[in-house]
């Protein structure tokens, strides 16, 4: 028997009409459908699905051991991430080893800090593995500001919030345009950093691009509170145009 | 009568299946489609939507008045591409206040270094104005290499090939991830950069990214020619994983 095809599909930023017709019929025709999410939660990826599924789909949550209760940089996250990311990726493999089609959800592009690069590493060379990229959340995120990114020669530069604060003011200072992802609980970094580069008065906060709760904000209005896991920060270039 | 309203289309890196379900279905119910392209040539984003628009659509190539026969620096460039751009939006402003709405096609994400930017910037507040993101060229050209682009905190860098080559490599030794577009006649430049950036080893040139004449090459395999218009340098970064 050959074995199956585990797909990872991006499925862009939120609108399921955001997703590629190619990610619309795989997840049609989909028997096997997985995806991340954190426990007693429904999941983002799973949501932008919700009615697309055929009939009879059977589905595989992979429940996160942590999320924010242990710090990034203490050794035990490490090691009950690895850990999930081997069984998560063993169940996967014994699908495909059985014949099995798995569709693995996956927002925005997978390829892009996405968590399902951590099947990837093991599955890959192993089982047939397919990507399908997509629509990344910035894209999402500067369609929504109503403001092209990035003009001629502008540089881009996307950082992540969880960075320290003196390379974000650092790099900030030193791009064209910028993109911030990972904000959340970084919020009062990223936004000194961006101070300390001079840019509150042309970033934008926005939080949830193309889904349903979307807004759009200019830095400087935006209040105190800690941002949503969907929340990326905006500077528009300001490059040549004729 | 209701103004028309004028669509920016992305539509993705080049496979069809790759654009995404709004843009497949707004270009299907199209009466009106407009695009860019060199005098002579079909144009890439028409290529793309070749078989999937309705009989009897009126179609509107906007051909450029100048491509590479003229230095960007040069002030008739600017000029020169100023008129081209202004009458070009002139003819869709025409159209929408007909009431008629337009899909103007875009190689793919529209606000991501895109010419339909220099349509947005001269038609938006004067009539209704949408723009459907897409996924990059980029996008198609990482998961084309088969290896993520960032993990974890990993800095992704987006340069033009057609800057200086100081700014070229002080940049490219200073980020984890790095894209370079516009590479074309700019390759032998951006090829000492890396150079200079210790980057010759790590880089992948990628030609005509999800199109059927795509090609994936280390770069220190690629050859000394000047490179396709759709050519794309990629980094991957080696960014945190558990
Ligand atoms: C682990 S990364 C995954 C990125 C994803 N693979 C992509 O292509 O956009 C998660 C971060 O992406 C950003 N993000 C993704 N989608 C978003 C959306 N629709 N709205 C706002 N932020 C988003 C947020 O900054 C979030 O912290
Ligand atoms: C004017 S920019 C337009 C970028 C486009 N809006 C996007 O989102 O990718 C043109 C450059 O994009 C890159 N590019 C776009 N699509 C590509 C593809 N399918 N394969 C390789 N390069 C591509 C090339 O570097 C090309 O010089």
């Amino acid at each position: 028997m050959s074995p199956g095809t585990i797909h990872g599909v991006g499925l862009g930023p939120g609108d399921p009409d955001l997703m590629t017709v190619r990610a619309d019929r795989l997840l049609r025709a989909a028997r096997h459908v997985a995806f991340f999410r954190k426990p007693g939660r429904q999941g983002q990826a799973r949501r932008i699905v919700e009615g697309l599924l055929a009939e009879g789909v059977t589905e595989y949550p992979m429940e996160y051991p942590v999320t924010t209760e242990i710090e990034v940089t203490d050794p035990r996250y490490n090691a009950l991430l690895s850990a999930f990311y081997k069984d998560s990726s063993d169940r996967l493999r014994v699908l495909s080893e059985r014949g099995e089609n798995v569709v693995v959800l996956c927002e925005g592009d997978p390829f892009f800090y996405g968590s399902f690069m951590h099947l990837y590493a093991r599955l890959n060379g192993k089982v047939p593995v397919e990507v399908v990229p997509a629509v990344t959340g910035m894209s999402g995120a500067w369609t929504a500001t109503g403001t092209p990114i990035t003009w001629g020669d502008d540089v881009l530069t996307v950082l992540m919030g969880t960075l320290p604060e003196d390379d974000l003011a650092r790099r900030m200072a030193d791009t064209d345009a910028l993109v911030v992802m990972k904000i959340g609980r970084n919020f009062a970094k990223v936004r000194r950093a961006l101070a300390r580069a001079g840019l509150t008065d042309r970033a934008w906060l926005v939080e949830f691009a193309a889904m349903p709760e979307q807004t759009v904000t200019p830095l400087a209005e935006a209040g105190d509170k800690v941002t949503p896991y969907f929340s990326i920060v905006i500077v528009h270039g300001n490059g040549r145009r004729p």
